[in-house]
């Protein structure tokens, strides 16, 4: 079944009405490439099925220290915590995400060029990426909070004016990954689904929805469906390993009343081909430090 | 090093003062009885290590439907739900808990005299029982809150008067518990530690704390210390399946954002020889439906 919005040629419309609907992904997981890469084919496989995939030891325990001490730095910084592409925990104001912090890390900038990250993001879109956001996240111990169930590419087509399906996403944790401390819940091949939402967007949505999405969350008969049919997996891992996964994978996490902090680096990667239009379902896009509208290839 | 507060004799003193601190457990975990019982030796010997224990298939597959469509009957019944003995879910006015049903409930008042049951709280025990608490939770999908860590026996203690660690909890899963729907999370081991709790309590402290605890909640650096000597244990398992757990083991629970609800029965008894007397740690006893002052032993 493809869905277009004959009006507009929108192949996801979303956040256009008072009904939710589910709607079958029109675009390949796993973008045809001549190139190889670093992904051998069977993990491949399993992302095309399951739309995400993990890896081991991406960063050395080194780097993990090395990187650890660079958001330590990062979070001490009182012109960093100023900064409106940072945001806060809203019951403790603690530091939560910084963004667009490949500029501001000229070490994090420079990973997202390493090729163990690069060529696996180009090697999945088939094509050269640029990045589209990126961030540091810190969720603290006893009183992390989650986040919702949600699929990145509603808002991103939303409010960002991505087209298709051809993102890829990597987290690479800076602390173990326990099933308890508020890791991230995927469900697998619900990816091939888009969840059209409810709603309108409303202006400077992004302030709020940083924080704890309200617009642009799928509805619980459609979650109970994906459950249903897919399941539920947990990234779980040591410091230093990552997940990738599809711009439309449904995901979400619980809370984080242990002790044990979680911390990762976010890197979301873009096809050059499949560059920002304007928003789908809202009125302006959103600020650049979350969804870059400059489509600068990342080289290595 | 057994701490004893000279004026009262209390082994376990808590919510006297503006200072935590941790405290020898004075106890047995098991028991000394005459009796055998369900429960095998190596399996008695990890309880009295980790503080808890598991039982696969304590319930068949017929018997959990039928508890089940029991609590759905509970849950349905505009008398139970208006009882000053049903807890209501903050956020959603969903049926939270409902205490004392061994007495509501026959199918459940006589579960508690089930061998399978009974037989093995006595074995722990060392003695005859009585049920100082029963109750059925039901977390639901989607928004069910979590418990923050806490050791039931700290509470029983200070606000209703238990003088000893001579009680043991059963909780019988009537759903599937996963790793990520909000299941409950021990510390093994730290059932050896009394974690003293700073603050006083407040009158009628339970109609707030049976929600959402705010005295008697352990501190942040007790936490940390257990934590990092004795990690954390998840209980997973199938519906039908129990967990068994010392009165002091220290457990909390994560929120539940998955549609999976998570439902138990949670009994708890204790020793004959262990009835409570006036609260260490509070101006008057919390009411008889959350901890029972009958002391009437279970019988087959």
């Amino acid at each position: 079944m493809t869905v277009v919005d004959v009006e507009t040629g929108d192949l996801y419309p979303t956040r256009v009405g008072d009904k939710p609907s589910l709607i079958s992904r029109q675009d390949p997981v796993v973008w045809p490439s001549n190139e190889s890469g670093p992904i051998d084919q069977r993990t491949l496989a399993s992302y095309d099925e399951k739309g995400y995939l993990t890896v081991d030891g991406l960063l050395t325990p080194a780097e993990v220290q090395q990187f650890w001490q660079e958001l330590m730095d990062l979070t001490n910084d009182a012109g960093v915590k100023a900064d409106e592409r940072t945001i806060v925990e809203k019951s403790s104001d603690e530091v939560r995400s910084i963004f667009e912090v490949h500029k501001i890390s000229s070490a994090i900038g420079k990973l997202a060029t390493d090729p163990r990250v690069l060529d696996r993001a180009r090697q999945i879109v088939g094509s050269d990426v640029y990045i589209h956001q990126s961030r540091v996240n810190l969720m603290p111990g006893y009183r992390g909070t989650g986040f919702y169930w949600h699929s990145d590419f509603e808002t991103w087509h939303a409010e960002d004016g991505m087209p298709r399906m051809r993102a890829v996403s990597m987290s690479i944790a800076l602390t173990d990954n326990y099933p308890f401390n508020g890791g991230l819940m995927l469900m697998p091949g619900a990816h091939r689904t888009f969840v059209s939402c409810v709603g309108e967007t409303p202006e400077d949505n992004y302030k709020a929805s940083l924080k704890a999405q309200k617009i642009g969350v799928p509805d619980e008969d459609s979650i109970t469906k994906l459950a249903a049919e897919h399941g539920i997996d947990q990234f779980t891992g040591s410091a230093g390993s990552a997940l990738m996964f599809d711009s439309n994978s449904m995901h979400g996490s619980g809370n984080n009343i242990t002790p044990f902090p979680r911390s990762n680096i976010f890197l979301v990667f873009n096809s050059v081909e499949n560059t920002l239009q304007d928003p789908y379902g809202a009125a302006a896009p959103r600020p650049t430090f979350v969804a870059d509208r400059a489509f600068v290839p990342v080289q290595r």
